[in-house]
């Protein structure tokens, strides 16, 4: 028995379920779990859908180029995801270490639904990190004067390591433009404050000095806008005067981690549309 | 154009989505919204599915007489309600009112999925709020040595009050067997405490003994066995070493009266499928 | 016994505590409970005594007298307050009735530290919400085109109802500055976000719009800069994708109406110091 | 300038509070923090505070010795920490390495207020992780038949680390009572459930079964009565219909390191008074 992952995001049509769960049963597959979402305001229809087939079914290679005709009769954005096949991830870091250590020690306990191939860094701190865990380290310095050939670089780093998903566990840095865009909907950012509040530099302490009762971390996709793209996850943990800039700091970071931790293995799952600005999560 | 909930319980079967999908599209209907759930320890599928028809569609009658036949040879449960026909909810409560308070304040305003048409006490305290909200009030006393025939006046009265849910908001007075068998599914409790910790009586005292750091409430299905119906909604709060006993009373009953309501609007919109002891809730 | 709450707010200084409570113990009263606080960044220290004294106790009268002697000595900025002292609670309201109809339940139920004395709107609206509970209601219509004048009657109105603490309980009137200036820190705001995100206008469909996944409330007290004077208490609720902004609205009117009548009760209790733009919370 | 804490417990009495702090401020030290509580039901006072003083304070054994007479007549349980001096951890684990891996990460990263001086385990699994982290290993397997003489073994093991604290991160193998008494108060446990529900064995599969809505897990002191020890956190997950005991498992283990890293924490900052079988937590 092989299990494929079919997320489909189209405009809202007539009999679309019907359609599509129907040529699911033609072709001897049975539905294992099935999201639906009406987006009212786009007029937009998506769909998550667990296929379960096995060795008597019809080739999943029949499967593809069959519903291909479906879908653009709908004029659907879809793919067929195999269960089985791990995504690469990629974990970009920098002097931070608590998502990093928490991403790879899931990764070791097989916890992910996805496979660490490297940690790119721009310093050297969490080398020997990775080394623990057999995770291949790469660092490429991004220096004030030469940043624009440090992050061609770094560019073409990432793009060495083939990624099919790029972590910025707290890389601190700004991405390039055309990385983005290249990578887009595949590279997922951990910001250190539950968004819209606190965009930018130095959250904790702004949070501190704002004297707001609840902290948070925010984990999304990244676009060319800062701190602006698809939210995937946010979580909160409660905060009083006692606590400092530094004590939030200290407490936030569990709430990153986690944070980043869920949004990541949704994004594996293959959980995880996007439309215009916003996430549909089908969890 | 109208909104029917089809709610399908059965054993898991292959082509069971296609089947009624399919039905839903040659009947001229559409599908707003779908959940599907398979519990994989009893074998049993379960779904949930908004369905919108208009003046042009087959007149809802054909629909279930033709659906019936499908649900028989899938062994379904299932029930079609229509989504602007409101569900008639009585309130049983004893002397604290927060519960009532919150949800006859809910109801006026239009905020429940549903039409209360009394509340039915054992005390004589809530009246006056019911009158407020032009709710008719009905007390039956419950008395020690008149136990078993006062529970049979109550019994008729809530009877007379035809409901289709009945809302335990701290009745405080144990159900009859009789009367949880005849509206199985369709009485709802708020438990003031966070099951299965502190079955039965006093949970904010034990809970204060315990010395506990959360502190909970349960909206759960009434069964003729004692707090132990199926879950419909649980929400914690937290409490420190500084609270009493009476404080948790206090502060819990914030969480009971957002938990009852909850739990309760679930019932009402047709998201709660009852499976063995458990529910499955789509929210 | 009766019990007073010694509020202290002073530069932080060698021996504080002990000078305090020597007094205390001097004037043969009783600590029943106590918090500090040092904020470190501005040097100042915080300080809240429940004292308890019996008949034998020398007069309240002479305590207060000596006590402005260190007071002075030490820069403090001080208040002693009688528990038994209900604080007069005004609460001004506007269309939306779900955070006025649970302070008017709660102020029933005596639950809250204060004794609710009136509700002033600039709608009729809650005028039979507010009969039920036979409390005095007062309108004050604000017109477009006559706002200063209407704003000059609603300010004779608050003040008319000698108020201990204005709450503003979904109001959406701009407080004149020179009453947020004449009761500061005594006007108590429930803004429907979480705060700093969403200032102002919408914040549920900004909230929807933005796509985050958590909505919440902030309660604060008013300053003349809207939405950003001290924070008392702050409170989230998860939404998904599923939730248009109207369920956002529902869904954040549970946590608005618990989050003001906890920072609203924190404030009764004299449990609030103001510190600069932030608060210390004796929780 | 170095930092002490006091923590003192004593059956309640007049003029404690101004006492203890005008001795301190004629030791010519500073009161830094202080929390008071008085538990009204067993009539028990409880204080920490944060002491605080430099070269030209009197010697700390002075203080000390004149102490321990006021602390007599008072009947005083009390303890004076110095600030400076890490408690030693020693970690005990079986087969899962969640919440050892995120302890040794926290250790490593200097996060924790102690210093982790060895892992314990009955399995040889956990060996590799604290070699990573450069933290003594020992094994001491528990045989079903040579129970008894492995578990004094164990018990030796123990004693040899000199630990301030015991980590039960998810040992999975009961506690000698001998033990338990000889290291009272200083044995940490976290159990995977929210007690008082599940107690004992499979809680997660347990909570499964029974369809709860939230799950969670419990930091606790160990006494001889197993997971009834005195609770110093506990957090809870949303779970739903569907999600398998497994998938809770998974979930619970985030809550799991999160809760033990944090009562363990308060433990180190001598923040946890003991009360029969509650804490104080002063945070």
């Amino acid at each position: 028995m092989s299990t494929h992952r079919l997320l489909i995001s189209c405009p809202d049509a007539h009999g679309l379920v019907a359609k599509v769960s129907q040529f699911i049963f033609e072709h001897q597959c049975n539905i294992k779990a099935a999201h639906h979402h009406l987006d009212e305001v786009n007029k937009r229809f998506f769909m998550r859908i667990e296929i379960q087939s096995n060795a008597f079914s019809r080739p999943i290679k029949d499967f593809k180029a069959n519903f291909s005709m479906i879908a653009d009769s709908y004029q659907m954005i879809w793919q067929l995801n195999d269960a089985s096949v791990s995504k690469r991830i990629l974990i970009m870091g920098s002097k931070s270490s608590h998502c990093v250590a928490d991403l790879l020690h899931r990764g070791h306990e097989s916890e992910l639904a996805g496979n660490i191939v490297g940690v790119l860094s721009n310093h050297h701190k969490l080398a020997k990190l990775a080394s623990w865990y057999d995770v291949p380290f790469k660092q490429v310095t991004i220096g004030v004067h030469t940043k624009l050939a440090d992050m061609a670089k770094m560019t073409q780093a990432v793009i060495d390591f083939k990624p099919d998903v790029v972590v910025l566990a707290r890389y601190m840095q700004i991405i390039p433009e055309a990385l983005c865009q290249h990578f887009e909907g595949q590279i997922i950012n951990i910001h250190h404050s539950f968004l819209p509040s606190f965009v930018g530099a130095n959250p904790y302490q702004r949070a501190a000095d704002r004297g707001v009762k609840l902290i948070g971390a925010t984990c999304h996709y990244v676009t060319s806008h800062l701190d602006e793209g698809p939210i995937i996850e946010q979580e909160v943990v409660r905060v009083n005067h006692a606590n400092s800039a530094d004590d939030m700091k200290k407490m936030g970071q569990d709430v990153e981690k986690i944070t980043l931790a869920k949004g990541l293995q949704y994004h594996l799952q293959d959980r995880v549309l996007i439309c215009h600005n916003k996430t549909v999560v089908f969890n």
